[in-house]
C-alpha cells in the first residue's frame, strides 16, 4: 500500500555526492526518487568544476533513457512524467565562483542552481562550520548573494557557519535551503543546526533536508542503534519545531566512491595531516547505513515508515519532496 | 654630505608595485636602492601568478646590468656590492596558494619570500582589515603559517584585519613584518594600525615599513601638507613607541600603471560596482606624491630628511634599510 503512495509521490533528495554509474541511477529509478540535488563541486575551482559539469552532461546524454538535468521546478515535473529522475546541479562549495563575482551567472547559464555557501572551511564568501571562529559574510559574500538572489539561484547553508547562516538568511531576500543537516537538539555535531538557525530557516521561507548520514545521528555504532521509526520521530520532533512546510529530505548519499574520494572529501589541498570531516576521528573508509536506509533503492522504505508513524499521505509528501519542489520552483525563478 | 651617506647605506624599499621598465629600474639605481620587495601577485591564482613570475624572471634577465633577484639577506649584500637593485618576490596576498598548502613550498622554490596574508578581502587564510568582521586565522591559515615558517618565508600583515593579525602574531613561531602601514595614532585609516598591532610587532621582532603613500597620511589635499619634516616626525615617534631596530620604509610606491589597472587593483572581480581600497572615494586614478617623494629617485631626500631632523647616521642606516635587511636575513633562512 505505502508502495502505490511512494509511486505517486514527488520525491526529492537533496544531496547527493554519489560517484554515478549506470547502477547507481538505476537505484534511483528503483528507489522512485524524482530529483536529486548532486554534487558537482566540494573543493574544486572554476577550472576543474567545468569538467565535473561537461561530466554530467554526458552522464545525462548516455543515461538518457531514465536521467535527466532540471533547471526548474517544471524540469523536475516533467521528470516524474517522463519516469526520469531530475538530476539539479549543485555546488556543495562557492569555490568555483573563486573571487569572481561573475562567474555566479556563468555557472547558472551552465545549469547550476543550488550552491553551498561554504564546505568544510572558511572562504572568499564566509565562514565553515568547522571554523573556530566564523567571520561571517565577507565583502564578496555580500555580492554573491545579491547575484544568486537576482538570478534564481538556491543558496544552501548546510556546512555554513552559525553567524554566516545568520547573516545569509537576514541579507538574503529569497529563502534558503538547509540541504542536508539536522537539528542540533538531536545530536550535538558541528554539521547539525541550532534552534537559532532552524527559526530563521522557518522565519525566511527556506526547507531544511533531515539527514541520514550516520555521522550526524551519533558514535560508530549508530548503525547499529538508530531505527526507522527512530528517524520517524526526528521528522515529527522537526515538524513540531519548523511546520509541515519546511522539512524535507537531504540524505548524503555518497555511493561507490574509493577512500582516496573520501580523503579528498575531508583534506582537499588543504592540510598534510589526516582530518576526518563529519566522520569519526581515525575512521578512513566510507561507512555502511542503515539496515533500512543503506542506497537510494530504500526510499520507500522512508515513506512507508513515516506513513507507519502516523503522518497522512498529504504530510509524507510533503516531506518525501514536496516542500521542495515548492522551494525549488519559487527559487530556481529570477527575480 | 647626506647624499654621502646615503650612498653607503643598504636601502631597502618593502613595498613596490610599480609597472616595472628600462626607466623605472634606473630610477631605483639614481634613488640608491639596494633592495625592493616587488608585488608579484594581489588579486591572482596560482596559474597567473606564475605569468606575473615569469615576467620578474625576464626582467631580471633584460636588466642584469643594474637588476638581480634576491633570494636571502647574502644575495642582498652582494647586490650592493655590485650596484645593483634587488628584488624580492613578494605577494600582497596568499591568493597564489589557493587552498592548496602544497604550493606554499612551490612558489618558495620559484623564489617567493614575502608574503601579505590577505589582500583587501577576506580569503581561505583569515580576515583583511576592509572587512566588517574579521575571521582571525582559518584552519587552513594555521597551516599556511606552519608551512612559511618552516620554509622561511616572512609574512606580512600590511592590509591584514586586527584580529588575523593578532593571532598571526601569537602563532607564528618566527617575526613577521608589515611591510608597508601606518600608525593609526598618525591618521586614522583601515589600512593603519591600531597600537596592540604595533606592540605585538615589537614584541615579535618584526619590523614595521612606514608607508609613503599619500592615502595613508590625510584626505585628498594631503600632497600640499604633508612635509618631509612631517614625515622624520612620524618616523621619530614610531621609533619612540617601537624603538629603532623595528622601523623601516615601504613606500608602496607605483610607478607607471593605468587607471585600469589602480581599477583592477581596488576591484578585482569580486564586486560589479567601483571600490576605492585605500584611495579616497571618488577618485579614479593614481595620485601624485609629495615633492619631496614622488617616485625612488627621491629616496636620498629621505636620508637627507633624517638627518637633518637629527637621527644619527646608525639611525639612519637602520631605518633606511638595515633593519629590514636584518629582519629578511634571519627570516629567509629555513627552519
Amino acid at each position: 500500500m505505502s508502495r502505490d503512495v511512494h509511486e505517486k509521490l514527488i520525491v526529492i533528495d537533496a544531496e547527493e555526492l554519489s560517484n554515478w554509474d549506470r547502477d547507481l541511477i538505476e537505484g534511483l529509478r528503483v528507489g522512485g526518487l524524482t530529483c536529486a540535488n548532486v554534487t558537482t563541486a566540494t573543493w574544486e575551482d572554476a577550472r576543474t568544476t567545468l569538467d565535473n559539469i561537461g561530466h554530467f552532461y554526458r552522464l545525462a546524454r548516455e543515461h538518457s533513457d531514465i536521467l535527466t538535468l532540471a533547471r526548474s521546478g517544471e524540469d523536475i515535473l516533467a521528470a516524474k512524467e517522463q519516469e526520469k529522475t531530475a538530476f539539479i546541479l549543485g555546488f556543495q562549495n562557492s569555490s568555483p565562483f573563486e573571487d569572481d563575482l561573475a562567474l555566479v551567472e556563468v555557472f547558472h547559464a551552465l545549469g547550476v542552481r543550488i550552491v553551498q555557501l561554504t564546505y568544510n572551511n572558511q572562504n572568499f564568501v564566509g565562514g565553515s562550520c568547522y571554523e573556530e571562529n566564523d567571520s561571517g559574510l565577507s565583502r564578496f559574500g555580500h555580492n554573491v548573494i545579491r547575484e544568486m538572489n537576482r538570478l534564481g539561484m538556491l543558496i544552501d547553508l548546510s556546512h555554513v557557519g552559525e553567524r554566516t547562516s545568520l547573516e545569509t538568511m537576514a541579507f538574503s531576500s529569497r529563502p534558503v535551503a538547509i540541504t542536508h543537516s539536522n537539528p542540533r537538539w538531536h545530536y550535538e555535531h558541528k554539521r547539525n543546526k541550532s534552534g537559532k538557525v532552524l527559526q530563521a530557516l522557518v522565519d525566511c521561507g527556506g526547507v531544511l533536508g533531515l539527514c541520514i548520514l550516520p555521522h550526524l545521528h551519533g558514535g560508530p555504532t549508530i548503525m547499529r542503534e538508530f531505527t526507522l521509526t527512530g528517524f520517524c520521530e526526528l521528522v515529527a520532533r522537526t515538524v513540531e519545531f519548523m511546520g509541515i512546510d519546511h522539512v524535507g529530505i537531504g540524505t548524503d548519499l555518497a555511493g561507490k566512491h574509493t577512500s582516496d574520494r573520501l580523503k579528498w572529501i575531508h583534506n582537499g589541498r588543504w592540510a598534510f595531516e589526516r582530518n576526518y570531516g563529519s566522520s569519526w576521528p581515525g575512521v578512513t573508509d566510507w561507512p555502511e547505513w542503515f539496515p533500512w536506509f543503506n542506497t537510494a533503492r530504500d526510499f520507500p522504505n522512508l515513506t512507508a515508515g513515516l506513513l507507519d508513524y502516523g503522518f497522512t499521505e498529504e504530510e509524507a509528501a510533503k516531506i518525501m519532496g514536496g516542500n521542495w519542489h515548492q522551494l525549488f520552483t519559487d527559487s530556481f525563478k529570477p527575480t
